[in-house]
């Protein structure tokens, strides 16, 4: 936590001083330190026609690593052999994150796992007993049997086991809470993953499932939700506010379906609206994002948060308006400075929704001048010209425009 | 509020059985009914490079008439002539919505919004004095009187005002309710807009904020929170649990810096986590946002909440022998069933990360079979075809694979 007196509002960034009022923090009750468990390469992966070759995905941790993620899941190895190979790679890089695997509760993806010389396995078995029968035809039994001997068998052989209860939440809460404590007493669980496979958790529900795991298992739990929708960064920080000391992220949502809780969001809210510092060094995340996103071949808006090509771009007049004014004081206008997620000075750009302050920059730019009533007349032909175009003006273009006033 | 003993699941949705139960829904205030007004067409446009023209705003205000949201708000017609006769064409087009304008609080602002023939006003001021004095340059009294001045002119001219104060999460408390109190005494509020505008506010502030506001002014809210941190599809809802009545969005999140609180999400989120049915025709959401994100020349993954190009799309091997053993019962492998949100069918899609079943649906799909020891091989074949082209395989490069094995 942030021993400022006034934690929202730092040189970098500013949030509401709401934030840090009584009546929203006092029922919280954040860990004392919080780890990022990266599964870019094993659930973002599984977005449907993302492919990382093994050079990819060493080059991704490499980059995680860098960035100071604690955690990171190498990959599911019985995928593939590409996919043992980027396992094995990145667990003898020598990185500083700790590094796992993905196995299902099956002894053989444990062996594996041990050949890769992981240091942890987060083990997957369905827990809904309506999708341990319709989705896979097995009886509940069998997912029970599974994980008892899976997990056993990791941690007899030194492997630290987070066990991965798919669908837990579409679960009957005895049902899921008996499993669980039947896999914790009869195996082995180190953690437990509060796993939300289709998303489908409200916020107002987070809290429970948290201290009905904790109650029932007393071990560390992880988060890892899904955002069908839109709920995972919330719910994940709703979980780190009842105590949950590890988080199961991806870098910019990738993942199946709708994806998985983005890192970037996340550890920013964290960082500036809860005072958790995390350690991550957020500089390196629109490098890192846009680096993943080739390699995955996903598109993001122009105005994703914390990553987006346009999030410092500023079109619309009342705002450039702002830019002008505040100077160097940028985080009177954005929620953080750009250089804190590794993002470029903020640019007043050209179009239709720009204003008269818009066109001074420009004119200054070119080294031109106007008085306010030929700004203002050069205005209205930028304005249509940004329709004409429906995109933004280039420089040419706004010189092309200024020439006909000046 | 659904009255179904079992409203997590349905013939179409499956949510969480959690959401229901009195540890989550406890504390909640849920309105009788709910409004979505709609702010594509300013906020929106707002985001850098986004132009529409009139035509498009025209076809754009139609879909969502057509889908049953209850208000527009059709544009800022001081912007520019296109935006002026947008506005107006919107107004008078008969449509069931409720058109609004966007204003500042400026007389002639409110002239033109009459000119144009709407119904409301969504009024915009400055109110955290910071931004005020260091955005604005203004003294701190003259947001007041414009204030003032403005909602008067216009509440006398038969328009519904929405109060709309600026950066009021990065206000002091005392001087925001101080502010909305005045307005709402000498000036006129019908509703006030709580706005979040750098979207800073924390989940665990948005009761204080509802109810702060509620205490003082005792008028209808609506929210208006941005996605900076991408909290405003949980921020929203928890608003919406506190008895708000009218939420601000806008299609796919489309907006300024990074974006509105998109509808999507936030719109099946409350149908199928909370038993809020809205009545918007939620089958014309994936109509809506490609038609309006081609128009704004924006890209998604394909990975984005309820519209993404490819969220039925299945490669992860675990998950097409869910899909193959579900049969027609899809809402126990998604949420929800892709028409609901007007996608198409699930389909099995391969790649690297494809399974054995994945084989046979395609080799059915050819009128081919092979043994379960042929299918492992072709799968191997598939995989690594996949990984050298860093994507998924069309049919013919999947029979070449199988050629190669029977």
């Amino acid at each position: 936590m942030s021993s400022s007196t006034t934690p929202w509002i730092t040189d970098v960034w500013f949030s509401s001083p709401w934030n840090y009022l009584p009546e929203a923090t006092g029922s919280m009750n954040l860990p004392a330190s919080l780890k990022v468990h990266d599964v870019t390469l094993r659930d973002g992966e599984q977005q449907a026609g993302v492919e990382f070759t093994a050079d990819e995905k060493l080059k991704i941790a490499e980059l995680l690593n860098n960035a100071g993620i604690h955690r990171i899941e190498a990959g599911l190895p019985a995928v593939s052999p590409a996919d043992t190979e980027a396992v094995r790679r990145i667990a003898s890089a020598g990185f500083d994150s700790e590094i796992y695997a993905f196995a299902r509760c099956m002894v053989d993806d444990i062996k594996l796992a041990l050949d890769c010389g992981v240091s942890g396995v987060v083990m997957e078995v369905p827990s809904s007993h309506h999708l341990i029968q319709k989705g896979y035809r097995w009886p509940v039994q069998k997912a029970l049997d599974a994980s008892v001997e899976a997990t056993s068998f990791a941690h007899e052989h030194g492997l630290k086991v987070t066990f991965f209860p798919i669908d837990a939440t579409r679960a009957d809460i005895a049902e899921y809470l008996d499993m669980m404590e039947t896999v914790a007493t009869d195996g082995h669980v180190d953690a437990v993953a509060l796993v939300d496979t289709f998303g489908v958790l409200s916020p107002h529900a987070v809290s429970y499932f948290v201290r009905q795991t904790r109650e029932r298992l007393g071990v560390p739990m992880e988060t890892h939700f899904h955002m069908d929708f839109g709920m995972g960064v919330a719910n994940t920080i709703l979980a780190v506010a009842e105590g949950v000391e590890v988080i199961q992220t991806t870098v910019t949502g990738l993942g199946e379906r709708s994806g998985n809780t983005p890192t970037e969001e996340t550890i920013m809210a964290l960082l500036t609206m809860y005072g958790l510092d995390t350690g991550i060094s957020t500089e390196h995340f629109t490098d890192i994002s846009r680096q993943v996103l080739e390699m995955a071949d996903v598109a993001q808006p122009s105005n994703r948060p914390v990553v987006g090509e346009r999030l410092y771009s500023v079109e619309s007049g009342i705002i450039a308006t702002w830019v002008r004014n505040v100077g160097e004081e940028l985080v009177e206008v954005f929620p953080f400075r750009p250089e804190l997620v590794g993002q470029t000075a903020p640019e007043i750009v050209l179009g239709k929704g720009s204003g008269v302050d818009s066109i001074h920059v420009w004119l200054e730019r070119n080294e031109m001048s106007a008085d306010e009533d030929e700004a203002l007349e050069i205005l209205g032909i930028v304005k249509a010209k940004s329709l004409q175009k429906k995109g933004l003006l280039n420089n040419d273009e706004f010189v092309e425009c200024a020439r006909k006033v000046i």
